[in-house]
C-alpha cells in the first residue's frame, strides 16, 4: 500500500464542489475521458498531494448533474483507469437522521462498510449481493486529528424516501442516506482501491420539511464545510501510510 | 452509420445464456477487461456477424451474478470500449404485466425509450433526469419479419415492486419491469451506439404468485426462447443497413 501521494475525489455536483476547486486552486482538465463521457476532472497539488477532482458531469438534455449510482460507478471506474490513484473519496451532501444527533452542515466521514437500499432481491445470496456493503478504508487517525464525526452511509437512487427504503436504511444501520457513496465504493472494492467517504448534511430525513426545500436553504453551509474539511483531510492524508490513516 | 457487422449483447446472468452460447458456438474469452472488472465476454461469428457477448460477472462473496443498474453501466462502457460495436443488445428475462397480453416465455422487444422507475428525485429538471428516456433504436423490419412482440421497459434496481415503483412503470407506460435495460442504454446513448433490448418473460408482476418462485418455474423455457429469438435477431441484423432494421 505504502505512502499516500494521490487522492481522487469523486462529486456528482460541481456546486457541491466549488469552495474546494477555488481554495485549493484546481484547473479543469479537457475532456479527461474522452469525447463521449460526460465526467469533468480538476487537478492540481496540495502540499505534494496530487489531486484528481471528477464529477459526473451533466445531462445536455436538462441541463442538470447526473446524480444517483450508475454515473457514480461509471465516473469512478473511469477515474481509476485514468489517474491510478493510491485512494478515493467520494465527497458530497447529504440527508441524516436527526435521531442520530447529527447537525445540518456538518461533515460525517463513513465507517464500517456502504450499502444500498434499494436494491432488494429476495433470493438467497442476491439479497446479499443487493446490499453490497463495500468496505470504507479505516481511519482512526485521521477521524481524532480532525475531530470528524462518524457514521455509516446508505444509498439509493431516489432523493425522497419510501417506507422500504426506510426500512432498509435502518437495517444497514445508517445515519446518512445519500445517492451515490455504495456505487463509488463497489468499483473501488473491485479495483482494489482504498475508499472512504465524507459527506456533509443538508437535510434531516426524520423530519417534516421537504428534502428539496431543505436542500435548497442549507446547501450553501453544507458546501462551504465540505470544501474546508476537505482540505484538512487532503493535508492530513499527504504523504501518510495508508495503514496507519 | 452503415451495415451492421459486430453486435454486442449484453446480459445479467450467465444462466439466461447459456443455450444462445452453445448453439451459436460462442468461445470464452480471458480476462476480456483487465484484472480487476468481474465482467465476462464470449465470442464468434453467425454467418459473418462478430458477436460480443458480454456478462456482469459475479460477486465472489455470495457466487451470485452481478445484477441490477451498475454492474449493466459499467459492463457496458467496458464492452463499447472494448469492441467498438455497430449496435448494442441487452438481452435478458423479465416481469410483465398480464393485463398487457404478454405470456410467460415470450420475447418482447424494446421500444421508445427506456427509463428507470426508482431514481425519484423531485426537483425540476432532475426529475425528468432521473426517469432517463434513453431511445431504442426502431427496429419495424425485424419486427415484422420476426413477428416480435412490442413493448415499453422500465428498469429498477429490486426486483420486488414497492407502491412507488408500480406508479413510476405505469407513469413510464412500460408493459416489462427489469432490472439493467435503463443502465445499457444510457450509456449506449452517450456513446452514441445505437441500442435495442430484448426479455423475455419469467414472471407476472401483476400476479398473485410471487416473484422468485414464478421466476425458478419459468426461468428455463424464458431461456431457451430467448436463445432461439436472439439468434433470429443477429441473424437478421447480419450486414443490414442500420437505419433500415
Amino acid at each position: 500500500m505504502g505512502q499516500i501521494r494521490k487522492l481522487i475525489i469523486v462529486m456528482a455536483m460541481v456546486a457541491e464542489a466549488r469552495p474546494f476547486i477555488e481554495s485549493a486552486g484546481l484547473t479543469k482538465l479537457d475532456a479527461p475521458f474522452g469525447n463521449c463521457l460526460p465526467m469533468q476532472a480538476y487537478a492540481g497539488q496540495l502540499d505534494g498531494l496530487a489531486v484528481r477532482l471528477v464529477f459526473n458531469g451533466t445531462d445536455p438534455r436538462f441541463n442538470v448533474d447526473n446524480v444517483a449510482t450508475q454515473p457514480a460507478a461509471l465516473a469512478t471506474y473511469a477515474a481509476i483507469e485514468r489517474f491510478k490513484p493510491d485512494i478515493v473519496l467520494n465527497a458530497g451532501t447529504a440527508g441524516a437522521f436527526k435521531d442520530a444527533g447529527l447537525e445540518i452542515g456538518e461533515p460525517v466521514l463513513a465507517t464500517g462498510s456502504v450499502s444500498f437500499h434499494d436494491r432488494r432481491i429476495p433470493i438467497p445470496g442476491f439479497d446479499r449481493y443487493g446490499k453490497g456493503g463495500y468496505p470504507c478504508l479505516p481511519a482512526p487517525n485521521m477521524v481524532r486529528a480532525l475531530a470528524l464525526k462518524t457514521g455509516t452511509i446508505s444509498t439509493g437512487n431516489s432523493l425522497d424516501m419510501c417506507p422500504e427504503d426506510l426500512a432498509a436504511i435502518r437495517e444497514n444501520r445508517a445515519v446518512i442516506k445519500e445517492m451515490e457513496a455504495a456505487a463509488v465504493a463497489w468499483v473501488a472494492w473491485l479495483m482494489q482501491t482504498p475508499f472512504l467517504a465524507v459527506k456533509t448534511v443538508t437535510d434531516f430525513i426524520d423530519n417534516h420539511e421537504s428534502v428539496p426545500e431543505q436542500f435548497d436553504k442549507n446547501l450553501a453551509l453544507a458546501v462551504q464545510n465540505l470544501g474546508t474539511c476537505l482540505k484538512q483531510m487532503a493535508a492530513f492524508m499527504n504523504n501518510r501510510d495508508i495503514n496507519r490513516l
